[in-house]
């Protein structure tokens, strides 16, 4: 059933599955807002210490702030760096299918466990035939039969979702190439449906929040902001989500997500790295998202003191 | 105060202002979905033919469906093939102002009378501040006196959309740079609000149905889809607003427009022209829109017959 791929290809050993916490990796700037790759370099090894996946391309990378031209260079250099691409997981969904073919094409080509995938999402209001035109498109084009895809639902940026309908027509279209989900609607019961609907599929939620209850409907992991910051808390829970202070774990995750979201998130992500990193220029972000301002980046720091929270790692 | 350029360049003799029909030029595939380069070209030579201008890479020409390369390319054939670039207003809107900035560069350098610009759309609730900033750094980094920005209003669809206030910043902070706008809200108030707040704005209306309406306060033309099909019939509205039977011309305008608002409405416009044009292949739509099925262009085409429409043309 899998159009465009060849039917003797042995696809099912040529990539690892990614589980576990994942992060939608922060993108550092250069004072000139050029993408700083080195200090990307630097975070991704940290993140990779820590038992982290990296969704590079994120929502909260600003991927969609980037040139497509930017994503392909960082993610090559990355893999150039020695960053394993069997920890990766970039996100490639363009409102062009063309783009999308061309990033998801780099991304299997250097060897990524799979990739995140948004919906075409300028249009609004489309149908379910035309999403399924647009991934069918995308799949076909890029015709590696090495492909992971991981369908990327976050109806409250990209306004455009995937529907259980969608999901379960692609995973009967493209087995073993569709594959999961990042859920980032915000809402457990959609994850809970789609885990009822598809046991095979792959669910991460797009929140730390839902982990446990992820992990307890047979779920495997989650791709999440506060990743970022926390990698090995999240990490912890995930390792021991069947432990007896699972749920204690749980809320004390809860309770550092709840600080962090009295401000904007990828700012606030930034300013936070930029302090525990030593590094101010961590702060910047693309247009037309705006930096926390000094008032705000102290008293958000100060919130995370009062927590008790620290970005705990050793950073030569 | 206009940041990032040379005072002493004389910028306004560089370009001629557009004005009137303005069409956002409907994009013609092959039947492998890539950019069909000569049938565009003649497409823009029998609008420019009915005197409209030709805003290519608009929402209706599938413009975010199409990769920035193939952005760059179909402009460069265009005004290759001799098309006037001084009728010419492409979107250049994207994501990402690096790509915005890319592509407005090369219709400046190319001579384009100016260029419609959405806001960067991914992220939404994004304040004013930082959607001055997105456009300042186009501004900038594109750096050219020549340059003249429409801001492209339309919430609908980008759901990120421009307001009175920070139209205010932008014309103050770029004059002569920030010229107009074209708004896609679907509320003359909102036009009007524009219109009555900024005399200079050059104010084109995102439908015909107002065009009556911002000729009367003082706006400049309109940019609508059903310039596409039915263009000399609007610039006689365009021409002849001060006449005695312009309510009679808008009612009848409205009337197809009320025909093909049934559709959906890129779709119904490729499917007309298929049929005028004589060339099936023109109802191709790039997913995630959804070309009409058979049974709908029937009755499309039918309701058209009803009120007797018909796309006058010679097309050899």
């Amino acid at each position: 059933m899998r159009r465009g791929l060849d039917a003797d290809e042995d696809y099912t050993m040529s990539t690892a599955d990614i589980s576990g916490v994942v992060a939608p990796v922060i993108t550092p700037f250069r004072s000139d807002l050029s993408v700083d790759t080195d200090r990307s370099i630097e975070f991704c090894r940290w993140l990779l210490s820590q038992n982290c996946g990296l969704a590079v391309f994120g929502t909260n990378s600003e991927a969609n702030s980037l040139s497509l031209d930017e994503r392909l260079d960082l993610l090559e250099q990355l893999v150039d760096a020695g960053i394993d691409p069997q920890r990766m997981m970039p996100g490639t969904g363009c409102c062009s299918t063309v783009e999308t073919a061309k990033l998801t094409s780099r991304a299997v080509e250097l060897g990524c466990a799979g990739v995140l995938m948004l919906p075409p999402f300028y249009y609004k209001g489309v149908s379910d035939d035309g999403l399924f035109a647009a991934f069918s498109d995308v799949i076909e084009r890029v015709g590696d039969a090495r492909l992971r895809v991981y369908l990327y639902h976050i109806p409250p940026v990209a306004q455009v979702g995937i529907s259980l309908a969608l999901t379960e027509r692609l995973l009967k279209a493209y087995p073993g190439t569709v594959v999961g989900m990042k859920d980032s609607s915000g809402d457990w019961s959609n994850s809970k449906a789609m885990l009822d609907a598809f046991p095979d599929l792959r669910m991460f939620v797009g929140s730390e929040a839902f982990l446990l209850d992820n992990m307890r409907n047979g779920g495997v992991g989650c791709i999440s902001a506060v990743a970022n910051l926390n990698p090995g808390g999240i990490d912890a829970l995930y390792r021991n989500w069947q432990a007896d202070n699972a749920d204690d774990e749980q809320s004390r995750l809860n309770e550092l997500r709840r600080t962090l979201q009295n401000y904007p998130m990828i700012p606030a992500l930034k300013a936070t790295a930029a302090q525990f990193f030593g590094h101010a220029g961590w702060s910047a972000v693309r247009p037309p998202l705006v930096e926390l301002s000094d008032h705000e980046k102290a008293a958000m720091l100060s919130d995370l003191k009062a927590i008790g929270f620290s970005m705990n790692f050793e950073y030569a």
